[in-house]
């Protein structure tokens, strides 16, 4: 049976977010339904909330970085049981016949995954995301939340920590490794805690010295500010790896200067617009220009295992959903250390 | 004692190349002198002695692909004796003391190798490349070319060889692995012949199809024309490697999208100018865009190896150096199938 839950939703393209009542579909064969208790405020929610991308789907419920507990299972459901603490990611489901999914990467599935909101299901009805008090979600496309992780500050990890996480997996982060994390916010707070957790020498370029404090108490070795010209002179041919969170557009051939020979430079931010190149930044020095979207599934457990662990949670300031348009210009205006997260008893 | 031997310069930036005279060093401790047999005449050459990049070293002795054979040894050469066949590609020297150089990779130096030609070698004295009768060069720079290939075949290998060789060997292009080429001239061609050997479905993308002939029978499987739209959507998603060689300013966006998830496209020919970018078209599949310069010198040995053992040397069309000229303006109007190898005796 169809329920209806509450939720904050954009009811029209850049229209404040207000609290409505959404549908969320009945408990299937292989679904959990999950009692949400937080929701991050991820960038990209303000901007598809706003349209940023265009074709919006509306009313939207953003949210994509979903903890909570399973209230309900379907007959089929195997690897979860009520009571069991549980994350959402940015996916819900995808193809799972492609060779992507097949192989664990269902974030770049083929015929394109189906988002946690802003999206369409196989059905044909649109999404709605973690700004709501419950969710119904396909057992295949819900993460576990290990004890040692409180539910707060876990739930940032299911977007801003595996699109770090990932690629410092991927690039082999780790022992001997010199990393660069560009950007100290929701994404590359993350990526600082993480990169220093897997043994690699951590190296945070921000644009200036303000979070200093901050970023070596998060892990770092070292700290540069990118305003500061003499910081790419002194860092030149440093890294094996530079992961951009930004979405400024960055002059990439002075960024590709600060890698070694064989490096990488990971975008997981980008600008809307084209960025310029010159190639022979990557010949010299036979360097990767790369970019990296989320991660899988069975990634993404990893991740969330690998965070627990290493008692890795995100930075945070919890909220009640009174507070979310707030929260959105604090975002655009990087007044938040490091992540909203949004009290769900509040909706 | 410093030998003046016959070569072909050019006096100075843009102008003709004619017959002189150029001195060689005399034979050090760990030099070998070689009696050139013949010499490639390489784009880069035409582009350095027009001084496309600017600061060229006239007057100039181009020539980076050299076969030849061994007169003279050193008193403290223990690789080569007089007899040898041998090689010299685009490297005579490097520092021999950093990262790279300790590593085999003296083609990404971090002091900067000493060039074969245009180039000032560690005593301050220019280099002089293979457009010549003989020249002088430290064994540890100098390859071995096997006996099953012959001199003037082998010559291009020195660096269009190489120059494919090693990306297709460093992205592993092998059994089960989609390799595109883009551009079948003097590199590409090498390109298509090695990507075959090492067991790769190679695809050939060219401006037309009027090579098509030419380029299944290097050992292409399927060719097609860049200039037909519909190659790019019959073709996305498809390679897990792309190998471009052309100096023209590809639409990098599109070419991306030709490759798989975790796809690569590495540029080993690249245009002076900026190309546009959008970093998403790498972020949608975790794509690489990479660049590489020829290899390094035990990587270059192993490349002759390969040739050798799988019967691959250049297809060449072999001119008197008077032709040399004349052979610069073929080789800009792509009339050239595929390298032209300049007969030393006729120096």
């Amino acid at each position: 049976m169809t329920t209806t839950v509450s939720a904050y939703a954009a009811p029209a393209a850049k229209a404040p977010l207000e609290r409505t009542t959404i549908p969320r579909r009945p408990v299937g064969e292989h679904d959990v339904l999950i009692e949400i208790k937080y929701a991050g405020i991820c960038h990209s929610d303000i901007h598809q909330a706003r349209d940023g991308w265009g074709e919006g789907i509306f009313p939207m419920v953003p949210g994509h970085e979903i903890a909570g507990i399973v209230t309900e299972t379907g007959p089929g459901v195997t690897k979860f049981a009520v009571g069991d603490r549980v994350g959402v990611g940015c996916m819900v489901d995808s193809c799972r016949e492609c060779d992507n999914c097949k192989a664990g990467l269902e974030q770049y599935c083929s015929g394109g995954n189906v988002g946690t909101y802003n999206a369409l299901d196989k059905t044909g009805e649109p999404t709605y995301g973690g700004y709501s008090t419950h969710i119904v979600v396909d057992e295949a496309f819900t993460l576990r939340i290990p004890d040692g992780l409180s539910l707060d500050v876990a739930a940032p990890l299911l977007c801003a920590g595996i699109t770090l996480y990932s690629p410092l997996a991927h690039w082999k982060a780790g022992p001997g490794k010199k990393v660069a994390i560009v950007g100290l916010g929701g994404l590359g707070h993350m990526g600082v805690k993480i990169a220093h957790a897997l043994g690699a020498e951590v190296t945070v370029l921000s644009q200036s010295l303000r979070k200093k404090d901050d970023g070596l108490r998060l892990g770092a070795d070292h700290y540069y500010a990118t305003s500061d010209e003499a910081t790419f002179e002194q860092l030149a041919g440093t890294f094996d790896l530079v992961v951009s969170t930004v979405s400024a557009p960055l002059p990439l051939d002075t960024y590709l200067g600060l890698l070694r020979t064989d490096g990488a430079l990971v975008n997981v931010g980008a600008p809307e617009e084209p960025v310029s190149l010159n190639l022979f930044s990557v010949i010299a020095g036979r360097k990767t220009l790369a970019g990296s979207g989320i991660g899988g599934i069975r990634e993404t457990q990893e991740m969330l295992d690998f965070c627990a662990e290493h008692g890795l949670g995100a930075e945070i300031e919890v909220i009640g959903a009174d507070r979310i348009n707030e929260a959105y210009e604090r975002v655009l205006s990087s007044d938040v250390r490091y992540r909203f997260v949004i009290d769900a008893a509040t909706i």
